[in-house]
């Protein structure tokens, strides 16, 4: 989608770590869970409004994203979930989970508590990311 | 899926109101909003752990709870999201979202306000839901 920009806000609280083929990939800038966002590129603000073909891709990411959050992160469950009540713009949450993560079973939206990553723990995110996901994933 | 039961906690909280190919489909009983829930009948934990073909079929009733929601309440944003932090049988959330509701823009997990249905409303939803999706959805 040409002239595609995404939300100011998913860019304050987040790293841009890279795009897959339909979505940017954003790390959300708080170590104490893994919380990954697909951004697709379009003005759709909800999954059932995106053309089948897009709604494939996404999935697609979304698969590709949760074996990644599996495998890279002490994790026993995740939240994938399409909110957007505050960012309008169309993002999904990939979230991996543990009960004793910092507000287990509680979800993570509207928890206030933050531990910013250091630089060199993105770059160490963004290496395995590359290495498991190949030329699907395109670093920034 | 063979020998498939809802579980207990979620039979506690929602109607039941049928079956579509792959779900059973649920509805929270809390009227304060349109709050639906679609259950795989798999015993798998995560979306991304079901069959190509599951998740084609439940990204398709997704597609098709989204419209109704759209079309039959009051809503601004719908959220869609698979969580299982409490009750870990698959099962996503579907919920039609509104500036007034009672709970926005916070998101609805997590907060105990409810106010039931009318088994009359459950009745019309029902309904609504057979006119609607016809021979897709086979009411309980």
């Amino acid at each position: 989608m040409n002239g595609f920009e995404l939300d100011s806000r998913l860019v304050k609280d987040c790293y841009v770590l890279g795009k897959l083929n339909v979505s940017f990939l954003l790390l959300m800038n708080n170590s104490l869970v893994p919380w990954f966002i697909l951004v697709p590129q379009t003005s759709e603000a909800e999954i059932s409004d995106l053309s089948k073909v897009d709604q494939a891709g996404l999935l697609k990411e979304i698969n590709v994203l949760s074996a990644f959050v599996k495998s890279s992160f002490d994790i026993t469950k995740l939240n994938v979930a399409a909110i957007g009540n505050i960012v309008s713009q169309l993002h999904i949450h990939v979230v991996g989970r543990n009960p004793s993560d910092y507000c287990w079973p509680n979800v993570v939206w509207g928890t206030v508590e933050r531990k910013p990553y250091s630089d060199k723990r993105v770059e160490e995110i963004t290496k395995a990311l590359c290495k498991q996901l190949g030329d699907r994933f395109l670093p920034c």
